[in-house]
């Protein structure tokens, strides 16, 4: 069913053109992932700091479709997908105004983070998963 | 009566360290700043982007107390105060689980955005000013 | 025939995993970018401070393979091309140790700064670009 | 003796008001203070990342005299005092254009990186105290 995350635009988002630096519209998709594993019981802290698992970006792609601006009140749209048993990918569709101001993707894959191997998906990512499927 | 303003650290927030990066709590402060004037009917967008009038700030300062972790939920508490026609500073104090985490202060010149020389503070940021006293 | 810029990662870029936060890379890219336009002799302060055109990015992605820690020394390969007479794009491969640690694209429309319509690229973009290629 | 940086302005510093984000500042002059630790032969991959030793910053001002563009060279001169066995500040001044556009101010101490309990300063960051005194 998705995950739906509204977010503020702030005046550390933008750059010296006036709206939101490139690079930081991944920053509010990465804040919308973090709402939605704590949506689903996840402790961000305990995930986010010395893990035993983790989940690293190994892609990453964004289109802009408008400029987006300070004070801009967002909805961003995600669904989740498993892509194997150590790798999954969310999509955003970031809306401004209810028109599509631009849409993201990122892969993750899932280490042991002592080791850095690659190992399964744990039961939690696969509950959040079927959430945002 | 002052501004309360809730946040819940991110993990673009930290750094190496696993705590908040430091100059990332002002970040969280300037945050809780332009939520108190959007709470005034202040239009973000048109005071952030090609304003007549800016306000930008001329000193900052924060100490730390205790460290801060991903996902913890702050809260920030503001005072504001006007420092003479075209002067104002902000005090935050940020609370983590109900300790005091760290406190900041800004102080801000009001200036006429094209010729950036100083000028009276308008209107609508008195107005703001006897909301956060 | 391309250009090559030296970045050493600093401890802003990192994040609570220890490693770059994976937004970060896109800012070192878009260093490089602007190193390579003031090597073209660009004033990098109109270019990006008040332009009559600008080159705002509608798409960027980027690929990780290895981590990247605080204090690496990388280096930024890049090349640009263009696209047709309004657009450009730039590829750029990230070093450390000599080995890939990441990938990116960036593609850049060219826009009049105060209608945002799309305009021609002006002549010293074709010469950076002829630098580039 | 003290410790001289130069920094060159990217565009991911400014903010919608077409000058360095006030924030911004602060981890230009960090970006300083892990060039001098490196110019020191101290190893900053370890320094920053899984250290036994940490100097968390707990006290930072900054004062803002001029504004600073996008591609403006700064210096950054700074210099370091020992305040006590476990504790140390930088104070740095920033210049363009050979006129001071800022100064800022960070006092750091040392803890034990896995009990964050207060510890003296080891002989490395004396010699480094010494070097930037």
């Amino acid at each position: 069913m998705g995950f739906s995350y509204s977010y503020i635009v702030r005046f550390r988002d933008t750059d010296a053109a006036g709206v939101v630096y490139f690079a930081n519209i991944l920053n509010i998709c990465h804040e919308a992932y973090e709402s939605s594993l704590a949506a689903s019981d996840i402790d961000i802290k305990e995930f986010f700091t010395k893990p035993i698992v983790a989940f690293p970006i190994v892609h990453a792609d964004v289109d802009f479709f408008r400029p987006i601006f300070c004070g801009d009140i967002l909805i961003i749209k995600m669904i989740a997908k498993k892509l194997g048993n150590d790798k999954f990918e969310i999509n955003y569709e970031i809306f401004a105004q209810n028109m599509l101001a631009s849409k993201a993707n990122t892969k993750h894959v899932c280490i042991d983070a002592s080791t850095r191997k690659r190992t399964d998906l744990p039961g939690y990512i696969i509950s959040w998963l079927d959430n945002l499927g």
